[in-house]
């Protein structure tokens, strides 16, 4: 079975940077859409024009370098919007405007006071008001993780008639369990006219820690395009995390699904971002955390030492991160003891490791790292000499 | 159909401590165990005594002081493991020792250079030897996640009939998917004799993101315990997030599996474990990050003051914080700037709403986030004395 190409929509300059405290200025735009070019992202969601003259200004400058990603621009299903986001995207090469309107009966009730007739309505002119100005359309169906299945495929069926190339369908609210999500994927694929034509799209909220696996079901169930952030940046607890969803892709070869993302800029990337925005990225984050290649126990160090796929799956250097760590504390064992007195110049006999490692227990006990310099005390003390 | 039960087991002390720069001192974990006692958490895993003679303290100190969890000791399936173990449980009211041994084909070959069956005759030895000091005893099959599933099965029963009360199934690399994980479980509850007497566990690692997802695919396929951590915290990319599954469960009632957690002590929970292993909770962390209940976008402000569930999903008073933040920035529309001007005490007409908006646009562009000084200048400039 041929591996199929998934689109990676990368929407950190948009869903991203409208987060308190991550707002940007146009030139960190420009340097982070760059970036998100020579990562090979395909499309980039550079941002939603009208909401201020920055934002407007930032597209079209993003729109003037970027020579191979398309370039999206948001808007809602209102005329004022689309034809801001087009004119925003005059100098795009490849240009798609982003529209769409909230779809559940949350949103329609509360949130826009409408009907479910009338909501279709406007989501119908607003694609073929946008498809005057450019002929890549994405539409939102907003909220659609919480939307009536039937309900929703009625919406696509006619978006795809008035011109739709992309549907996107958001879990907003980060609520959908994975199984639930690829059904609906699953239910659009087999019960909408046309849909064959036009790209599917997961666009996954983390509410509860679940947007990286519903994007994946996403995509085992029929979708083609996984809109996504660079650290999971995002509103709330962020979005899909594009890193996370692009390495299960190469981890898992038999789904025969793939990006063309570069993964060995992935770290850079993350830096990049997290530097622009002041949003730190937790030691424990999933592929671009300080952590993540870190080992310190004494059972983990033992087995990497001996065989580096006992406990890591992703070599390091795959991900653009030089070398997997050993990092040396009061759970460490023997084996990593000897392995960092060997990278320091010493090979110790076993009498020699036993009677440093006692004294290495004792002072880890006290300090949460040891480092090279603790240990050549060490070997001091003891009158070690090897 | 009633709600079963799903024991939550967190290993903060144990699989979270093991982590490069998170080494906490007794009375530091002495203080989260009880912590994690109120919150109401059924096992406390609370070291690996063997480790360090400060490792073992632990176990004891919080042995004494823990009245209702059970409290879990780690070893490796090696006799002076198990009865180190053993005697740091002394005091536990309900004492329970954790021993297991790698059942992959990696770790029996690299990491442990023996045989299938040799594996086999310790894993038996272990919990035969365990169950001389305490009755409750967990079997971990490490790197069970790249396990083949007949052999899995046959170390489970093995270790059943040896006197295993609950066995634990790790994902110890963190490379299953959901659905992976999820039909291993239920392979064993269909496969394994004795099973309807265990408790099947889930312990995952997030090193693709899916920590999450893997263990609620394990309890809606059998498992009845979950093993994770406050933050996520754990080696690597860490362990699953006990906040994230906690609230799945509790947002999801018709899974019909729910924890006896206080949410409401979800966020100060996480916090102590935080500021005590010095390790930083990203904003955009699902549940407790500091962002997790933020909204700045002027589409969802807009939602969120008309209805609170147009995009939470989560009464932010359920885990603990006192209420969603609306922040202003060049995202935020007129309606969230109308309800902070209303919140200092500025009831704006639809004239001066638009007069202000425009001046707040400017200010939002240059500067990240617009306090309510920022809004009082604005007002001055603008001559508005609404």
């Amino acid at each position: 079975m041929a591996t199929e190409h998934i689109f990676i929509f990368d929407t950190t300059l948009r869903d991203g940077e409208q987060v308190p405290g991550c707002k940007l200025a146009t030139p960190q735009k420009i340097e982070i859409a760059l970036q998100l070019e020579a990562l090979g992202v395909d499309i980039i969601e550079a941002g939603f024009p009208i909401s201020s003259p920055g934002d407007f200004n930032s597209v079209v400058e993003i729109s003037k370098v970027i020579k191979n990603a398309r370039i999206c621009a948001l808007s809602r299903a209102v005329d004022a919007d689309i034809k801001r986001a087009a004119e925003a995207l005059v100098y795009a090469k490849h240009p798609r405007i982003h529209t769409g309107i909230g779809t559940s009966q949350s949103h329609i009730q509360h949130k826009l006071r409408s009907t479910q007739d009338k909501i279709l309505e406007r989501a119908i002119h607003a694609v073929k008001y946008a498809k005057k100005f450019v002929e890549d359309i994405e539409f939102y169906a907003e909220d659609a993780g919480r939307t009536d299945n039937e309900y929703l495929a009625r919406v696509c069926e006619a978006v795809i008639k008035a011109g739709a190339t992309v549907l996107n369908i958001p879990d907003t609210t980060g609520y959908c369990l994975p199984e639930e999500y690829g059904a609906k994927i699953a239910f659009l694929r087999d019960n909408v006219k046309g849909i064959e034509n036009v790209v599917l799209s997961t666009h996954c909220h983390n509410d509860l820690g679940l947007a990286t696996a519903n994007s994946i079901a996403g995509i085992q169930h029929g979708a083609r395009q996984i809109e996504c952030t660079i650290n999971g940046v995002g509103e709330r607890a962020g979005n899909t995390s594009l890193e996370e969803v692009v390495m299960i892709m190469r981890q898992h070869p038999y789904l025969n699904l793939d990006s063309k993302v570069n993964s060995k800029l992935l770290n850079q990337t993350s830096r990049l971002v997290s530097e622009s925005m002041g949003m730190p990225v937790q030691p424990n984050k999933a592929i671009v955390g300080a952590n993540a290649f870190a080992h310190s126990s004494g059972i983990h160090q033992d087995g990497v030492i001996k065989r580096r796929d006992t406990y890591e799956i992703i070599d390091p250097k795959e991900v653009g991160v030089d070398t997997s760590k050993i990092v040396l504390t009061a759970r460490s064992g023997r084996a990593a003891l000897a392995y960092r007195f060997k990278n320091i110049g010493h090979n110790l006999s076993k009498v020699e490791l036993d009677i440093a490692y006692a004294q290495f227990v004792q002072v880890a006990d006290v300090k949460k790292e040891v480092n090279d310099e603790d240990l050549e005390e060490i070997l001091k003390r003891e009158q070690i000499t090897a």
